[in-house]
């Protein structure tokens, strides 16, 4: 079935949840209003719909292919991707002195959810170059902005993140890659690394390799290392790719989904790097490209989930089985009319759609944080880049595996595509952090640093939400109630992980991942409850009653059937930590 | 890594859950006792790890082919099935008067759990020919046991069931294929069936169809039904395998997992078949056979968990990454050091657990049920059945899933083993009978049929547990707290489940799938307990202090962080249907 781009309720995110009347007083983003944006992303669904997403069912049969050090695209991805550049998708969000269109980050990841929906394998070159670009405008040199970005800005040229090792997935303090100091200041880069996604391919012009590695005076461990730029092809001083730089492509992974997107072993063989920033402090700029790439894979998540759910509601009204249990009809009805497949169908929307409420609103406060310098929002955004990238991904692995059930023995058949989204979402809750990595940052980084400042914060903000919620009609009470509790269950979470912190730390990390999902479960009920305030107020100006009714609906459902599970959490982080830890595995 | 079988925690959940008293009290199974049966697993856990385990990789990769209608499967599988028959394994539940040994069906689910987990795609063979050794016996005439019996027990010949059509799939009244009487008495068949899982192969001498369809003149639906037997090859007055029957493989399905089992599209073009029982009750046949497969499939769901939680194990003594949350080492530790890692091997177990203890209870008393004709002993037997196929298979994809997160990067690689569990445990929750079929079963059949009688006796003799608890340690008792707090939940969801029977038949319905999950969370968390109260008498006793204090621990850790999700359901369940009735889907 054909991908239908969900331009209205990315809009509608946008328009409501984005902040952006904040958003659109800023200098930077003043040119552009709301027809504009629609505009655009309109643009960039015809593309993704007409373009990407028919690639998508034959690139995973057919797969990236490697032979004698090349790797092949699928069929048809060539002519995508040059589309892609000549149409300028790239450049969406990056900045218009280097070729750039400076739209807020909330409309890049609405278009990112696209092509990503469209075909994931393919969305992961824009996304890992997308990364690459925003480490290069935040540290590197103002001669390597010069020569990098307006190619990679452009899409001719591609990145990448070169972090893991064999020895050094989570643990980056393990990478043992080299990097030797030259007499002309360029470094030789020595080493091999692992899952390099886009790695090779036949795409673009060059490709950017940042690589992590290690100076030979380096301090062990994560302090020790540095970040580089490491060319495919070094760049000639007019600027355009020249001679082939020593990485050399070892083998490709066979993976479980995202098939047609390569995973490269890399082998650097002193190649030409070049330092970004200063030695030793490579990490701390990784992280800066990471937290943008996290941010986008919990995207990815939502364009998962949001694809899986197109193609179960389209089979769930063709497939006509059974009569209905009310006795309502004496003939088979289509399974939308089964109860316990729409309560399937709106656990995927409601998972979706309340997924890209949470990003949308994330990427605002980033975007508000970055141009405005307000600690409190800078705080509350990276409070919830975490939840974005761990609650999302994890949902996204349930709502594809709702998709493969809803199509029944269908599912399992690899023609019907259904098999293909739950095969692809599997590594989102893995790569740019596994979720316990997220839930770490998390409850480390967001949490314990200033003794839940932030988090209270957060939890204020929701309590706003819910003061709204209780002036409106049943329903805006029922989704406030639920919310309440929900953030009920939070708080008791919070004070007990304070404590904890304090005196028990590993109980505290026991319940890390908990914590992580009842907070993402939270945010996201509370930007659907926004939502559903909003829509109120559009329903009521008469805008697009169907609509506004529907994102009531999903917020009221999401409410009552997926908020409750944060009492659990709740439960197993306070009461769970001792029979964790004691547990015993035997030889 | 190879494949452990878990004889030890088997025996324990023979002796201690089975109702092994009762069980060997029975004139049938009077002359086995414990250690003859634990020699029996042993010698069947030698096979599986040995000659069945090795074949899972590579059987997954080459995948069953076909060829001009005919299916070729993967290297190894021929032998191995040939020393199954050798061995006599097909036989162990069956009756000693066709040549099987009788055993219980308990010691039978502990075979199958292992043969699955060695290799599902393997397992399903026998598991099919189970399923039609069982309909025969029960419902076959004199002279058709008499042809069929001794070779299917034997492991010579293989069965099939053939139910699903293109129309027909949960929806079994669509069922079109025909069925003629002809002068002698057998019937032409005619029509296309697909999913029929190694409805062609080249492992037996011949294939025994049990096929759905419908005489010219029966009514329309399910009531028109009626079974056939349809050999692959006609039987010869000897009772050997004489003419091939017009019986053809089309083709065989590409699918996401268990691949090396062919899942065959067959072709029935006037096709002798030899009607059993009476015409227009084979659905309620076929319901017999589909119960007994109904329950293995709900062991195949504990076999990849346990495959899948074994390897996850593997990797995470071995795998070492980050230091320690706690800072107790200034190394890298293995990553089962780390809580969340942990608390992922501890969710894997338990849950493993959880199911096998409530499978083999089940067993149990389904063999008692059938030896002594107790009623209450049946009701409470067929009530536990829909509740280890949904449950047990639900899990294991859940369970499956988080065997690849354990691995990290490494569990998306095919070549790692852990994304083949995600890949196959994906069809449990689907074949005989979706998880939705399962819970309207359980509500429709097992609930509101008796108004409710076989579930409060369910959660009474849960209370009974619960007291039994209470006497004990502290962890006794707080095991007991946990049952409790779920059996309330359990027991609010049934008032609430019958009342809206009567009022509101689609709210009820609206709940089906979670008042099952909630229902066979609790039965796995009652039989958990149970085996800790049979673990801490052991203990007392000095026996294998090591393993019993495990089984505590397991069970402990599932009170605290399985059990709390009843709460969740029961939530859902009371306060959730009118948000997704009232959801709507537009166009």
């Amino acid at each position: 079935m054909s991908y239908q781009p969900p331009v209205q309720d990315l809009m509608f995110c946008i328009e409501h949840l984005s902040g952006w009347e904040k958003l659109s007083s800023l200098e930077e983003y003043s040119e552009h209003d709301l027809s504009d944006i629609g505009a655009v992303l309109t643009g960039h669904a015809r593309f993704c719909a007409e373009e990407v997403a028919p690639l998508s069912r034959d690139g995973d049969m057919q797969g990236a292919r490697f032979d004698k050090g090349r790797v092949t695209l699928p069929e048809g991805y060539a002519r995508a991707y040059a589309q892609f550049v000549e149409m300028g998708w790239q450049a969406l969000t990056h900045p218009p002195v280097y070729g750039g269109i400076g739209l807020p980050r909330a409309v890049g990841a609405a278009a990112v959810e696209m092509l990503n929906a469209a075909d994931m394998s393919f969305g992961l070159c824009p996304l890992l170059t997308d990364g690459a670009i925003e480490a290069l405008l935040l540290t590197g040199s103002d001669d390597q902005r010069a020569t990098y970005l307006e190619p990679l800005i452009a899409g001719r040229w591609s990145g990448t993140m070169n972090l893991t090792e064999p020895q050094a997935g989570s643990d980056l303090g393990r990478v043992a890659t080299k990097a030797v100091r030259r007499a002309d200041g360029s470094y030789g880069i020595t080493g091999t690394k692992i899952f390099i996604t886009y790695g090779a391919h036949d795409l673009t012009e060059n490709i950017i390799h940042l690589v992590l590695a290690r100076t030979p005076d380096a301090p062990a461990g994560p302090k020790g290392l540095s970040l580089f730029i490491v060319p495919q092809k070094l760049v000639n001083p007019d600027g355009t790719p020249g001679a082939a730089n020593a990485v050399n492509c070892v083998s490709i992974e066979h993976k479980l989904g995202v098939c047609a997107s390569p995973t490269a072993v890399l082998d650097y063989a002193d190649a030409a790097g070049f330092l970004i920033g200063r030695e030793n402090c490579g990490l701390e700029y990784m992280f800066i490209m990471m937290n943008a790439a996290r941010f986008a894979v919990g995207v990815q998540g939502i364009a998962i989930s949001e694809r899986a759910f197109q193609r179960a509601l389209a089979y769930a009204r063709e497939r006509v089985q059974s009569r209905p249990v009310n006795g309502q009809s004496r003939d088979a009805v289509p399974i939308i009319e089964h109860p316990d497949v729409r309560r399937m169908l709106m656990r995927m929307r409601s998972l979706t759609e309340g997924g890209r409420a949470m990003a949308v609103a994330t990427a605002g406060l980033l975007d508000i944080a970055h141009h405005t310098g307000d600690p409190e929002t800078l705080a509350l955004a990276e409070f919830m880049v975490p939840l974005v990238k761990g609650f999302c991904t994890e949902r996204a692995v349930e709502v594809a595996s709702l998709g493969v059930q809803i199509h029944g023995g269908m599912g399992f058949i690899e023609e019907t595509g259904a098999a293909q989204h739950y095969r692809d979402a599997r590594i989102l809750p893995i790569y740019e952090g596994t979720t316990a990595i997220q839930a770490n940052d998390l409850l480390g980084r967001k949490v314990m640093r200033d003794d839940g400042e932030t988090a209270r914060l957060f939890a204020a903000r929701i309590a706003r939400t819910e003061a709204q919620l209780a002036k409106g009609d049943a329903a805006a009470q029922a989704i406030g109630a639920g919310l309440a509790q929900a953030r009920g269950a939070f708080e008791a979470a919070l004070d007990w992980m304070l404590d904890s912190s304090r005196n028990d730390i590993d109980a505290a990390f026991a319940g890390s991942v908990p914590f992580l999902m009842l907070a993402g479960n939270l945010a996201a009920g509370w930007k659907l409850a926004h939502g559903a305030l909003a829509a109120q107020t559009a329903r009521d100006a008469g805008q697009d009653p169907e609509f506004m009714t529907r994102k009531i609906a999903t917020a009221l459902f999401y409410a009552r059937h997926i908020l409750p599970e944060c009492a659990t959490e709740q439960a197993r982080i306070l009461h769970g930590a001792q029979s964790l830890l004691d547990a015993d595995f035997p030889d």
